[in-house]
């Protein structure tokens, strides 16, 4: 929980309907990097013993947060990219991530050689909510062979059940702000 | 010109025919944001005194960029968002680009909210080569009413018209590496 950032939300986010966030105003339109910087910090805080070689994440809203967090840990960002070709050939580990808020489905895919056994990846991504994204972001990494330490989330809605099962699935994530509830506009964290 | 950059180029990059530079291994799939500290850092020699109000870029490649200069500045980042409906009301700054690379053309946006008569800004971007990323970027600044200090360029292509067409035209480019030919594969700086 970053208190920041709660702080952030509660004053520059906007609801919409009752499961729609709109951080444009600091996360992914206009970014605010004086949070990313303390959201990095956090992050390395968090992280700083799982012995981290890489940082995982996906175009685009999640590049600047993982560049930044990055530098705490002194290791490279590797971002997958977003409409990929399965039949693309080999050289490319790939998986098929479905948008809830599109309601289409994209292939996401990271070259293989930037991703190997050796490696040990830290997944940073902007939201958690369904968890499709996140779900295709630990396939390429299992795909690899490299070892998983966990997950860093900004902002997970804990009321949509992506958080829950990939927890149970035994991968750690961590998020800094989990929002219980945005019923009627206003924002309940838990 | 950024030494450690140029060195790079020649260590990691690919050269593919007569015009395409890959760059996939520390700038625009992998990132070495050791690497963008360094470019960050000049981008910010160049324009202290420019008095710069906030960075803008656009999604994917350059927002890894954008956002560790912005460090350097204390500015927020805002990123051109790509595949924007030229429709969707007046809301949104749009202007018009082509990739060469790719053969299409697509509409890039930024919202009306985050660019103003206010701001000063300074368009930073991974590649320029014929120009036509940077020329949107600049249109969506003019349509803001901002002023433009001017752009930071990693990477410019010196033997593609983009980068004299627009300091012609009286914008401010600077470049961090300028490559003169790249003509069987050997890369020659100028």
């Amino acid at each position: 929980m970053l208190e920041l950032l709660e702080r952030r939300i509660r004053e520059d986010a906007e609801v919409i309907g009752t499961d729609v966030l709109k951080v444009d105003m600091f996360l992914n339109h206009q970014i605010d990097v004086q949070l990313l910087g303390a959201i990095g910090k956090e992050f390395f805080r968090l992280y700083a013993d799982a012995d981290i070689s890489k940082i995982l994440t996906v175009e685009a809203s999640g590049i600047g947060i993982a560049c930044i967090t990055a530098q705490f840990f002194s290791v490279p960002v590797v971002f997958a990219k977003k409409g990929c070709n399965r039949n693309i050939g080999t050289d490319l580990f790939t998986s098929e991530v479905f948008s809830f808020t599109k309601g289409t489905s994209s292939i996401i895919g990271v070259s293989r050689k930037y991703l190997n056994a050796n490696d040990n990846i830290l997944i940073i991504d902007d939201f958690l909510a369904t968890g499709s994204a996140l779900i295709g972001l630990i396939d390429i990494v299992r795909q690899s062979g490299a070892k998983l330490a966990g997950a860093g989330i900004v902002i997970e809605k804990g009321f949509q059940p992506g958080g829950r099962l990939i927890r149970e699935s035994g991968v750690r994530v961590e998020s800094l702000a989990v929002i219980k509830s945005m019923d009627g506009g206003s924002i309940i964290f838990g």
